[in-house]
């Protein structure tokens, strides 16, 4: 397939840019013209980029109208790593450890004494009611400034436990580039994911390039009120919409308004959001990331308890759904580490 | 004030626009050249245009990034009429009629009856009850495909009562002209309303350039099913979430994660809108249209049943908060009918 992808002579690229910079036009985006450097030519990468010359290109019979050119994509093992534990879930823990002084009941009570003495099987052993404890008390009662602040600060200082890197480096290079290519093309990218809405919003614009509110996510309740005269959102400790599954494209309808046209997921909790966008008529594309790729990253799918893909497996490839692999479709996983 | 406004020769910005043109760059905006047209020239129109000026100039000390210049807007009495009653509600009644055939019940049991029967006391004493009812047979049960579509059929038909013309041109053409301005100088216009999501959507983007993603609404719950294998997403008759009041800076957190840096509302409903705009560090406007015309639209404020404004008018002036008259401020109301 390699033979789709055309021979690009960068020099006179590079003269055409700048005949045409010094006519006064804008610069050619060189997205374009070097288009998913860290993808491996094959199959997967010459089907988004035909998929993505047809629907913008006016005379294909496949051209979508750049208003509605809508791509989705999941977070957790889509745009960044899940493993060992969804990231928010150690922001959460980190939280438990820097609240903790204020909260002496912690030390006796699970699931906070575990997080506090490191011991992850009493934390697990609170099953989901406690994880759900966990984030109230973590993500909740503070305002809404006060609680992107906690997370900008975690996200500067705090490292994987691992791979030994801050969580935001922890993003996938081709899907990086993917993000910066759609939109070259006209293309309007959303991020729709189980994860916090304001959680994400801190560091979605400077890591994906992805504005904040092209970022759609879980939410809890919060409620407007004044202090000192002054109003504030304070975040409750309720639960206002979990934006996984079914959950996926009724949130899409209701923040977007509009059906995608490109949908990017990673396990069975984006199944519905892939479903949704291939039902629409006209040119749809899916894909799913396959973690296979136990030496660069991780290896996990039907049997994982995070990122679990069984149902796309089984169902994607009769659907028409692209299933990429990280181990051959991707060059690098990680950007290189900043020196 | 109109010495505020600089004497723009058309010819010598016809001929600037011509020659950039000839050099291969971008034509100027014409909607820069002559912004408001609408609007009479006065206090009201230059500050907004001077503070567009300011916050769009990268030399400004008030500039404020494109990202970041975000205007959010009512609906209902703010960019179209709501007399004598919210357009949604004439929209309510006609689908009322619409779907009575398949409801014989609804001759006998108020308040549908009413509306068959063109008793508006009748309806009007069942009271919100009566309304949420007739809003939640007339809204939910469909999917959005055919809610859509009822409203689209509708908009096109339907004619206000007294003023005889379609709902749709019912939209002020100083607001248009704003709207149009604003985006100009790269703000992102957002709908913050009362009324229906899906029922401003099928409009919005015709009517006012504001694309779905961009129209915050009211919304009722919704869930995902397959019917004969293809996935559609049905209204139900449960509210989820009603945006008024404090309802909107919460919708606002929600759905554009960013404050405002202008505000436009009509009545006490947008207060808290506003509050939150202005709340923040930086430039930032917002503005009240006030229903003073009676000649050209409607007078109403303080005690009006519907677009109540009080505390606008008491507290917007000390908070800096513009009041624009319609009556003086505004050269025409509704744009020219079309022949």
């Amino acid at each position: 397939m390699a033979l789709m992808m055309p021979t690009v002579d960068r020099r006179t690229l590079f003269g055409v840019a700048l005949a045409l910079f010094t006519l006064g036009a804008a610069a050619v985006p060189t997205a374009a013209a070097e288009p998913l450097a860290s993808w491996n030519e094959g199959a997967a990468k010459a089907r988004i980029v035909s998929f993505v010359r047809e629907v913008s290109d006016p005379r294909s019979r496949s051209y979508v109208a750049p208003a509605e050119r809508i791509a989705v994509f999941d977070n957790d093992g889509c745009l960044w790593s899940e493993q060992p534990a969804y990231f928010q879930l150690a922001f959460a823990m980190d939280r438990v450890k820097a609240l903790a002084p204020k909260h002496p009941e912690w030390k006796t009570t699970q699931p906070f004494q575990g997080v506090l003495e490191g011991d992850i099987k009493a934390v697990a052993a609170t099953g989901e009611r406690g994880l759900m404890e966990l984030v109230m008390a973590t993500h909740a009662g503070s305002t809404t400034e006060e609680f992107a602040a906690s997370v900008r600060q975690w996200v500067k200082t705090a490292r994987h436990q691992t791979l030994k890197r801050p969580y935001t480096e922890l993003v996938y290079q081709p899907m990086l580039e993917l993000l910066a290519y759609l939109r070259a093309n006209g293309f309007k990218t959303y991020i729709v994911s189980g994860g916090g809405i304001e959680f994400m919003r801190v560091f979605a614009e400077e890591v994906y390039g992805v504005p904040p509110e092209q970022v759609i996510g879980s939410t809890i309740a919060t409620k407007y009120e004044l202090r000192d005269g002054k109003p504030v959102i304070v975040r409750e400790p309720k639960l206002d919409f979990i934006d996984d599954k079914a959950g996926k494209p009724l949130a899409i309808n209701k923040f977007i308004g509009r059906r995608p046209v490109m949908a990017f997921g990673n396990s069975d909790g984006d199944f519905e959001m892939l479903e949704w966008t291939t039902a629409g008529t006209g040119p749809r594309l899916a894909a799913i990331v396959h973690h296979d790729d136990a030496a660069r990253e991780f290896a996990y799918d039907r049997d994982s308890h995070i990122g679990k893909l069984r149902r796309g497996l089984d169902e994607g490839p009769q659907r028409g759904w692209l299933i990429l692999s990280m181990k051959d479709d991707w060059k690098a996983v990680y950007p290189a580490p900043a020196r």
